[in-house]
């Protein structure tokens, strides 16, 4: 079973986020375990405060070593931890590779970041990688946390089911996903294209990829430039 | 007052996830409103399915045009909808100037997908902007819109408090922030740099910028490059 420990100031917004569908499922299966720890649990400070000015000067308080520290002790004594992973836009973009590479670690702890950051010497001690979910600043580390253990989790064996899987795909051969259809083959005067009616799995095969690669030129010329690259023949 | 309307068949993640810390109080302050209504509560079947099979085949189930679309009349008909979100890894990436062009409208409305996707009419009919928080895939759209409100609320004048908003910066000059500390000045062996501690801000500034570059140059070379293509005086 993959442990996700996650070092927070509010447990029940990762609780709440990620107890349910696929994931619900995959907890109650005990393929995964989400393990929302308090750090405020953890400090020495008699009030109960976890954050202070910032040295040097600058608006904002900075979340300190000593709460950080403890509670992250607390989390490996209950089970050795594979890889620390701080939650903050100064880190290496978040990507499905990465989402692969995490999925075969068995204990992964993130640590989620309040006010103006972090003490440094804390996370130069705990901290083994330093991850973005993408260029925008949000109020905490919660919900990019959140983010990386559903995009991880999904590649943890038995997670998806087989009708799941495929959606996966979406960026293993570096293309947008063509446009698709269910039920009604009319609505409100659209209908479903001729050929995926068809039944020819060749000729809807082809056409499913074609659209790919005009859906990826229109939205996302970066991965278009890059497929084109090493499919030249593919070009529009 | 800015309105979050969120079409979702999770609406209790939405409202679980965005009701803490800045956001809590934004919504006490009557500064946003997060309005997360269940696409389900809007389907015509009689068994409350709202999915169907792809037309031409593939695993997985669609969700279809019919629940979304009413779900989305509904929502029109209580205020004016400024834009339509289609949350996808097929869309424009999010960023931080998206974040603060789309805090200037009344009512965005986010529609979040799940199974396989959503049927390709109802998207083209209603959707205005397909937007990807980043290259990855995910169980559904709820957290990446969750993701989005988050970061175009903090835009919103009056949400953030004056000791928080300099947290924004970590992009406008595109470079990453500099490493932080707290009290005490020193903790397990480990001291603040003594600059931080000279009250001499000319100091403190040049050694910030400068940690700045060495940081950015190490962990996102891109971002580098560019700053350094319109400075080049600074190059290190």
């Amino acid at each position: 079973m993959t442990r996700f420990s996650v070092m927070t100031l509010f447990p029940e917004m990762i609780d709440a986020g990620l107890n349910v569908s696929i994931l619900a499922r995959a907890i109650d299966k005990g393929l995964i375990e989400i393990n929302s720890v308090n750090i405020r649990d953890y400090t020495d400070n008699k009030h109960g405060r976890v954050d202070d000015y910032t040295y040097g000067g600058g608006a904002g308080m900075l979340m300190q070593a000593q709460p950080i520290y403890d509670c992250y002790r607390a989390i490996c004594e209950e089970k050795e931890v594979s890889r620390v992973i701080y939650v903050t836009p100064q880190g290496k973009p978040f990507d499905q590779k990465m989402a692969v590479e995490l999925s075969k670690e068995e204990h992964l702890v993130f640590l989620c970041g309040h006010y103006e950051g972090i003490d440094e010497r804390v996370l130069e001690t705990i901290v083994t990688d330093h991850v973005s979910i993408g260029d925008y600043v949000l109020t905490g580390g919660e919900l990019p946390a959140m983010v990386m253990i559903d995009a991880i989790s999904r590649h943890i064996t038995g997670v998806l089911h087989n009708e799941d899987s495929c959606d996966t795909e979406s960026f293993t051969d570096g293309l947008l996903e063509y446009p698709q259809y269910s039920r009604p083959e009319e609505w409100m005067g659209k209908k479903v294209p001729q050929i995926l009616l068809s039944g020819d799995h060749a000729k809807v095969s082809a056409w499913r990829h074609k659209e790919s690669l005009i859906r990826t030129k229109d939205r996302r010329p970066d991965l278009y430039e890059k497929y084109i690259e090493s499919h030249p023949d593919e070009k529009i």
